[in-house]
């Protein structure tokens, strides 16, 4: 039975190697399970620059508006620390954020029991840990106009806009919401109300949408106090709601603090397509670490844990990432270990692929 | 011997509290030290808005641009959430930065040994760190212009403008490389280069500086990975330099991460005045705490190393600055301990003036 198209963007540095351990549970999909997804492949960031001059072609492009999901590796690397800004390696995924329109982007931070020594954090404060994320993901300073060097007087000086409308703020509120409603009902909202008055009116349309949600518990919070309290106790929190710069630090920093960096998937969502399914791209939480790359010793079970959340959210297929998830539990469980989460005792190191045998073999 | 002059500027919630016990460490400075300080105090934040309707007069900012230095306490608080933008408390201090054009905002985030237990961090991440980040505190999207809410078509729009010259990321830079001349030679600059213009600018000027101090050893890191780095291993950075709103999260993620918040004081410095000094603020990083105000619990440590900085920076007086520094470390040695610090076995409770007792007894 075939359930949707699946379009790969495996990007730049461990990207490649992380999705080719997602394409074989794919396949293994097809196999056992009788689902099979019409997966094309194609280029994005530096790999795409590479070829074709531009990190996103129009036709790649035009391909990611169509299909049901996007599963995409990782960008950037300082092989193209020097390109232009227009042709960076970010600018591929960002046109795609902005042209897909993908505006409500969830991270979880979640702490896998087997990692919990990872932390660089007390076991007690992160065990068990699982706080959800969503960042405002096409808007913000990393879109708004005017921006760009100028020349101003003798001195050039650097400029960007944070813009956010009222349509904006209030969408990703509502994602935040419902998300709040499935989990522990418990929403909090961070900005610089204090000081700029684009957190002004972040505060006040999440107040009013809150009217809509009245069993979630709204609280509000200084971006800066936030990122105290994610380092300080950061299972205070349910859900977390911020905008687009902010939530790039404090997920990233959320992320870090579970000690299962390599571990931490994302999706980011838009409206839903004729088809009923959202728009919708999914990547793993950690970067391309280009220093780590082509060795083997990347995890790949972010990059498989965002596959996951594509069956359960484009797919509807619930069950079978549930699935897909026990086995990946089972396998850290049973000892089994990438290059980034060595250190214990008694653990049994593997390569990536390794990982995506045990994946397998547990499925 | 008349050492120069102090404005005091005690504040909102423990601002009052902490500010008590350094007037007390000021006095001790006059009558045993023969060190007197021209010290006059005043009203800002929600404070100067309930007797003057204004979080700082006229006249307190032309008074605060002729001392020597300014010692501030904290401002806002919950009761002055729903006021207008332009009379919140934050304004006050905000103006205070921007017209005594305080450009560099110095905040170690050091962990006391005594206190290591304290942090949420594992000891061995924590134990001995002692980093420096300097925060552009003058400019960037605080100050920004267009700035507001607007009306745009049917709805509104919440608009800030992050804006950087040359010049004034220029100064910042090297005020830096100062510092890390001073420290173990090492400076990590944080931007978002990869999304951001004013990052990109912002990068190549600190690079165009370093030129001048080629002992120093300078990296670049996105704003997002730094926050990571922090969590992960802080021990890795020496001196940090940063933009006005990255600088606000980092530093307060990384005072935070020290288990020490309520131990550490930061220096905001401009530019000489006519004799030799710098224009100065200083103030503690902790906020103005306004659920603990009023009852005894508040640590005033921070905000005597405040004054302790001010010694050393405006009025030339390290081997003072040394004295009360280390007044401080003995009564943490002692195991004396405010309402944040308790917890460990051992140790004895003292209140906010009980905390200012023994560290004149100390010294
Ligand atoms: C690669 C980069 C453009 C991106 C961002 O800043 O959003 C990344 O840090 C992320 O968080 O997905
Ligand atoms: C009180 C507030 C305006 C201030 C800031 O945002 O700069 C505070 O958070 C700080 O870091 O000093």
């Amino acid at each position: 039975m075939s359930v949707g198209s699946l379009l790969i963007l495996p990007g730049d540095g461990i990207g490649p190697e992380v999705m080719a351990e997602v394409r074989r549970i794919i396949d293994w999909y097809g196999e056992k399970r009788d689902l099979t997804f019409d997966v094309s492949e194609d280029l994005v960031g530096g790999a795409a620059y590479d070829k074709h001059g531009t990190p996103l072609t129009d036709a790649t492009m035009d391909h990611a508006q169509e299909v049901d999901a996007v599963l995409l590796g990782a960008v950037g690397g300082p092989k193209y620390d020097d390109l232009d800004f227009s042709v960076k390696p970010e600018r591929g995924l960002l046109r795609l954020r902005k042209e897909m329109d993908l505006f409500a982007n969830l991270r979880p931070a979640q702490c896998f029991d087997a990692l919990a020594d990872f932390s660089s954090l007390k076991k007690d404060v992160v065990a068990g840990l699982d706080i959800m994320i969503v960042r405002e993901l096409t808007s913000g300073i990393y879109f708004g106009e005017p921006r760009g060097i100028f020349e101003e007087g003798n001195e050039r000086v650097g400029i960007n806009t944070q813009r956010y409308t009222e349509s904006e703020i209030d969408r990703v509120a509502r994602s935040a919401f419902e998300l709040a409603m499935k989990r522990d009902k418990k929403l909090c909202s961070m900005e610089k109300a204090n000081v700029m008055e684009s957190g002004i009116l972040w505060r006040e349309v999440v107040t009013e949408v809150a009217k809509d949600y009245p069993e979630v518990e709204l609280s509000h919070m200084y971006a800066d106090a936030g990122a105290m309290q994610l380092c300080r106790w950061p299972k205070q929190f349910d859900v977390i709601v911020t905008d687009n710069l902010f939530g790039d630090l404090l997920s990233d920093a959320a992320a870090m603090l579970t000690g299962s960096l390599g571990m931490l998937p994302s999706a980011s969502l838009g409206t839903p397509m004729e088809n009923g399914r959202p728009k919708a791209l999914y990547e793993p939480v950690h970067g391309s670490a280009p220093d780590i790359a082509g060795q083997g010793k990347a995890n790949p079970i972010a990059c498989i844990l965002s596959f996951a959340m594509a069956l359960r959210y484009s797919f509807d297929l619930g069950e079978e990432a549930d699935r897909l998830e026990a086995a990946i539990e089972q396998v850290l469980a049973d000892g089994k270990r990438t290059a980034d989460l060595l250190g214990e005792e008694g653990v049994t190191p593997v390569s990536t692929s390794g990982m995506g045998d045990a994946i397998l073999e547990a499925l």
